[in-house]
């Protein structure tokens, strides 16, 4: 009993699995990895917050607690949780209905939004639905997330250029900006240009260049993952000299300085039942998202993450971020990607991550001031870009041109209708797309090949078969969405050969059998009665079988089961020869 | 070419066919056919146009051009179009939503709703999209229907009781009557009350009594038939002797006397905005009732019928209604088994109904003044109660618990929530369901059977396994809904397996791999990779793979494709020893 309790809670607390083999390697390691994701997060949790329309500050508390939590409930050792692009663009779109920018309502809303799709989260992995996540196809997402970094950087652009704009779709961004081009200011874009052309170059060109410089490969990296604080810093720099926000460039302003705050979701009803859609939404592509990551990271050990906790680790971090000044949060994948290379080897490194945010949000904030919008606006094409890639189309286009059409269709809807109905669109068409081509099942009229046990395919091999027997094998596990056209295909089939007597539906294939499925056999048992057509059954599954038995269905069954079509064939060529059956009045 | 046009025009105008070998003997037979079910339409047609809220004569107009346009395009022989009990009713709950009963606007809209509900299924009819139809499983249509006419019955209860009373779900209807019960008109109660044991009996007792009286078959079965129009005329006939329409008791008054009025349907896109919801349903529910007594009645006389043409002659049977004072239409049950069993041949039958009818509307409308309404809503009562059938939660019960779930709710949805909200939450929870069902595919582990070349379940049988190589089966054809499913599981089993060098994916029942499903799979040969692990694949479908030949899945494999799961182990067997992997350094 004591055993199965520690069992239980052990699987709800991660946490009491790692921390019990915790020595002073492993702290080396997660410290290390702490330094540098948290020199990486600063700068993109203020930019995050910024997309998300939110005051920058909530980018860093959305890091802090939401860390912590994740450490203590979720099963990855390196997945670091935190403010990401598609999310953040997510709750401006989903906010952005509701309530004006800047506004405390908006705020609240997007408190509240993190609050919902926390408890969606916790809720899906206590009764155990993560396989709902499952039901975006790859490439719907690879779509959708290719069109939301479109969408994210055309937002940014204004920041760069320093006009007013607005819009959550691709049109809308691009209508209000050509609008509002004359409004352009110069020395915005001065900053904001290069400071995007040298966040480009950190990327690819710095680390090479302090190798070359002679330092070892591995301070290199930490130095080049540093770089971009070092591009915030002299835009900061510079604003500063020269009072660059007197001269029209838009900066971060006064930042709080000190603890997050203790804040609470709302629990209006009206706000709930219109923010409802859009946290399953926020809720379902971050995790899915999310679970990606933590996948491809775990795989690379040997490790292994459970779904259904991961949900309750994303959930809790949510809920945590909702209570202390943050909104949605979820796995990202460049900061766990960083602080796997850096040596993450527990979540305990996402925990000093926690504290070393927690230090900055109490004695850097006054420092970020001066820092321009352009910069972090920068900060967020450069990251999106990454993440816009349209190989897929390519990919998709000669591998299945049903699942092109729905990355199109996902991709097209997202940029000119916006990320909520394109999501939607992508999971409707994918669902629709795997019925339509379940619902019309390969089925094949199957012969002997001569002097063998083998039954093929009559149109791709020379095989025998016997005019009052057809032999029909079905493809496809029978259910509600093909039921109808097996009863249609077999009733044209019998329909085109006056001369058959016994028809046997092969089914080596066939999966699973639902009620739909039962049903349409047993509407082809009595009509090939009617017709004084035997109906037998061969090669059938276990565990469709042990169904079938629980149905009436043999009762009424005009003919027999065969274990193999072999023995289904021979058999009902003994009984025609031993008794034929009469020939049908009509 | 000309041959090829010809042929393309018979496909969309079936009548070409049927019309070509017309003689006299099936005259006789569509004629006879014609009276029977002309004499049982108008009664019926008169109450389901009551049902939908609708004046009584717009179920007689709904059944005239239809029926030709049906005998035109449709390719049942025996299918009887017309106004039908659940499509009157969802009828009802549509345009009850937008305008008053008994206005102009009220009749507009169901014109409207018909002309839609027509367009929709032609345009599915034109681009072959009858699949859709399939998206209803059985059990939920069964389910949806006998909720439909405990609704149905419910509604009418009001015309037996002669008191007011509205609403569309039996929650409603059941609260409204209650309120009114005081209101009771007994005169009324004394009128219908009868009329529905009447009714009850006719539908039993009149044939067997009938042949005891020494008629032929025959002769008693038209007789019985026309059963339900002696209970009409004797209540007709009390009703005008004692002026019952001037004691509270409601008759249907007067009827405009002459051919269906030229009418045209609303194109306010404010309107269409409200109705296409409710079009879309009426026109999958009507489509797949009517298909099914096609369907049916076709196998009894190994005829066939097209779904798609069928969506074209039920389309054009609609937007035909929609322009002679009809209102939404489609194939009914019990008049289609009616002409079918009184010998109607060709749809001629249905084109002399038609003719009948014509004539009921010109020069019988005056003899309906005095037809009571309680004589009506008998008629519906007795009829949509052979509709009720609970047995399909027995069934489902037995045979699959999902089934039965998916059935309920579309029962509790429907009385409780409406026709509608009923429809939608079964279609959502089939394909959930199903979507639930094929994401956790059966995957098994597999041996040898010693001294055979068969591979099984390492937990059914007593089979040889090699701890270096980690043989899988996976029962299911993969696709985005399990593809996670399957990584996760792979990864599991081969993180439990530390000695493992080689797995081997044994694919004898993947009838389909789809582009995520395709990524998961590249994505476990990377990762194995990484952990120096190949991955094999073992009896792949033809279809499959022609279409994994077409990405470049087969560049990256780290292992190898073999024809059987045999061939696989010998040579993974042989090689290993050969050249032995090397230990991986993690």
């Amino acid at each position: 009993m004591k055993t199965g309790l520690r069992n239980a809670v052990a699987k709800r607390l991660p946490i009491l699995e790692w921390s019990r083999d915790y020595g002073r390697a492993t702290f080396g390691s997660d410290m290390l990895a702490a330094v540098i994701v948290t020199i990486m997060l600063i700068p993109q949790s203020l930019a995050y917050a910024l997309l998300a329309g939110l005051p920058a500050e909530m980018g860093i508390y959305a890091s802090i607690a939401p860390i912590i939590l994740y450490a203590i409930f979720g099963t990855s050792r390196a997945l670091a949780v935190g403010p990401v692009a598609v999310v953040s663009l997510m709750t401006a779109a989903a906010v952005g209905n509701l309530a004006e920018q800047g506004t405390p309502e908006y705020i609240t809303a997007a408190i509240t939004l993190a609050f919902m799709s926390g408890a969606f989260l916790v809720a899906l992995g206590l009764f155990r639905l993560g396989f709902l996540a499952n039901f975006l196809s790859h490439p719907v997402i690879a779509g959708f997330i290719t069109a939301s970094g479109i969408i994210i950087a055309a937002s940014q652009l204004k920041h760069i250029l320093g006009v007013p704009a607005s819009g959550h779709t691709l049109v809308e961004l691009v209508a209000s900006l050509w609008e509002n081009l004359s409004q352009i200011n110069w020395i915005t874009v001065a900053i904001g240009v290069p400071a995007a052309a040298a966040l480009f170059w950190v990327r690819k060109g710095l680390k090479p260049l302090l190798i070359a410089w002679g330092l070892g490969p591995r301070l290199a990296d930490v130095l080049s993952k540093a770089g971009p604080v070092a591009v915030v810093a002299i835009t900061t720099l510079i604003a500063w000299l020269f009072s660059l926000d007197e001269m029209g460039v838009k900066t971060v302003g006064t930042v709080p300085q000190g603890l997050p705050p203790l804040t609470a979701p709302s629990f209006s009803p009206d706000l709930w039942a219109s923010l409802i859609g859009s946290a399953v939404l926020i809720s379902i592509i971050g995790f899915v998202e999310s679970v990606s990551v933590a996948q491809t990271l775990a795989a690379k050990k040997r490790q292994r993450i459970d779904p259904d906790q991961e949900l309750i680790g994303l959930g809790m971090a949510n809920i945590g971020g909702a209570f202390s000044g943050g909104y949605p949060v979820t796995g990202g994948f460049a900061r766990s990607v960083v602080n796997f290379d850096a040596g993450a080897a527990t979540p305990a490194a996402g925990a000093f991550t926690a504290i070393g945010l927690l230090l900055a949000s109490l004695f850097l904030t006054p420092l970020l001031y001066y820092l321009p919008q352009a910069t972090l606006a920068a900060t967020i094409i450069v990251a999106v870009l990454s993440l816009v890639d349209f190989s897929i189309l390519r990919k998709t286009w000669t591998y299945s041109r049903a699942d092109f059409a729905a990355v199109s269709a996902t991709i097209l809807a997202t940029l000119g209708l916006g990320v909520e109905i394109g999501v939607t669109i992508g999971v409707a068409l994918s669902v629709l797309i795997h019925l339509y081509r379940t619902s019309k099942p390969h089925m094949a009229v199957v012969g002997q090949v001569p002097g063998t046990e083998h039954y093929r395919n009559v149109r791709r091999h020379e095989v025998m078969t016997d005019e009052n027997i057809l032999a029909v094998r079905v493809d496809e596990s029978l259910y509600f969405a093909n039921a109808r056209y097996l009863e249609d295909r077999i009733y044209d089939m019998v329909a085109a050969r006056p001369a058959v007597t016994d028809v046997i539906l092969m089914c080596p294939a066939v999966n699973e059998i639902d009620m739909s499925a039962l049903e349409s056999l047993e509407a082809i048992n009595d009509r090939l009665k009617a017709l004084d057509v035997r109906f037998h059954l061969s090669e059938i599954k276990g565990p469709v079988m042990d169904r079938l038995r629980r149905s009436n269905f043999f009762h009424h069954l005009t003919g027999k089961v065969f274990l193999s079509q072999h023995q289904a064939m021979t058999a009902i060529k003994r009984q025609n020869v031993a008794e034929p059956l009469p020939v049908s009045a009509e």
